[in-house]
């Protein structure tokens, strides 16, 4: 049995309470939050806390807080030399005080408090300093049915940088398309199948070989009826820059 | 029963002659293709011709060839008033020869010749002058289990725009973070979750609301963080854009 005690009450550490809820190998001891109303619903379930000299003594102490609170929050905790690990992307293994042994347990997911979140499919990136900590991290991530991966924080800064492409910017040309088919009086609906089929593709085919589209045919006849067509500044500098990053990629000439 | 020809033997000609084959409600009663030799493999199913002086009467001729010879071949169809249509996302409906009544079938998704196509999850795009045509076409699309809609010339232009964001440019997208994780020995693996919910996300839910990360939170400190780590100068840019796209869909000062 892993012993577990969770600090925090944001998306992640909602979501990790449940799955740990759910796990016959991990036992969540002790839930922390520095204002307790936000987790004492679940007070009839497991021992919530507000006081960080209350914490119980346990196998890992997940710091599933912002960035910004990780050193400090670390730094109060009222004891020494056991395992903690925080769950930032971007955050550094050595923002936590280094009077523990320390880690990082990264899911690479998007979250949003109501969807409910398989971990199955969640890829959760650990790092640690010391070998039988790294160990006991692959077995948490392993009970939650979770693929791990080793990253170090060097490496995860950078996979932080790509979440933002394969997520943020993703939806922000979802965001587009659904100005444009607003702007001419077309349901959104009717572009739902082909952004899932996109992503779906290259779950078995590398997006270079995916690629489809006027850009990697060279088809500037229709990049120029398009870039004539598209009247929003933004839709067309974002158009030129995207055209002739495919274009680079596939050894054409830019526009 | 509703008697199509069919010309063409790319991807679309192709998925729609295997689509129209399983339905009870259509019969392909001829294929016509200039190189007879791509469609002769279906010869003992089908009537296949390189002649289209040899041409049989049908409910629809349908057009699935490239934009460019939608015109000369239109012309060249040696009968006239009878219901000719294109598949194109980007072709006008006037690009048919008048002598024919004219419209257009157009599927909204992204066609590899390899992958298996379900019609059910395509929108089909679909235009005509005459009423009539029109409705033979809605039965056209609900006989192989797709979503009609009705688009106009002018409509389906900004469509396939949209579609060049939702597809070309997203798996661009992808394409980088693949870029970014081989040039830090990560796998690309450890994103394709994140990639599918975030398509998975917006079925549900639009973009806007759906949006997540450092550019929706104005928080310009991880955006600085980022482009000092950024070193591809195509990837800055790019990040640049998209993150003051993002800014100003959400109210916020741009960078």
């Amino acid at each position: 049995m892993i012993s577990v005690v969770l600090l925090g009450a944001g998306n992640v550490a909602t979501h990790l309470y449940k799955e740990f809820k759910n796990s016959d190998t991990i036992t969540v001891t002790q839930w922390y939050n520095r204002h307790i109303n936000k987790i004492s619903t679940y007070k009839n379930e497991v021992e919530v806390t507000d006081d960080l000299n209350a914490l119980n003594i346990a196998d890992i102490y997940i710091l599933a807080i912002s960035d910004d609170a990780i050193s400090s929050v670390s730094k109060a905790l009222p004891f020494q030399d056991r395992f903690v690990v925080h769950t930032s992307g971007t955050a550094s293994l050595y923002d936590i005080d280094e009077k523990h042994r320390r880690g990082v347990f990264y899911p690479l997911q998007t979250f949003t408090k109501e969807a409910d979140i398989d971990f199955s499919n969640i890829p959760l990136c650990i790092e640690a300093l010391k070998k039988a900590d790294f160990k006991l991290l692959k077995k948490l991530a392993q009970a939650i049915g979770s693929t791990d991966y080793k990253v170090s924080t060097e490496q995860r800064k950078r996979l932080h940088i790509a979440a933002v492409f394969a997520n943020n910017f993703t939806n922000q040309l979802y965001r587009i398309t659904h100005e444009i088919t607003e702007a001419n009086q077309m349901e959104f609906e009717i572009l739902k199948p082909l952004i899932l089929e996109t992503a779906k593709k290259i779950q078995t085919m590398s997006p270079y070989v995916a690629q489809t589209g006027p850009a990697v045919r060279g088809d500037k006849k229709t990049i120029k009826k398009h870039l004539n067509l598209i009247e929003n500044p933004q839709h067309k500098a974002i158009y030129k820059l995207l055209t002739n990053s495919i274009l680079e990629t596939h050894g054409r000439k830019k526009l």
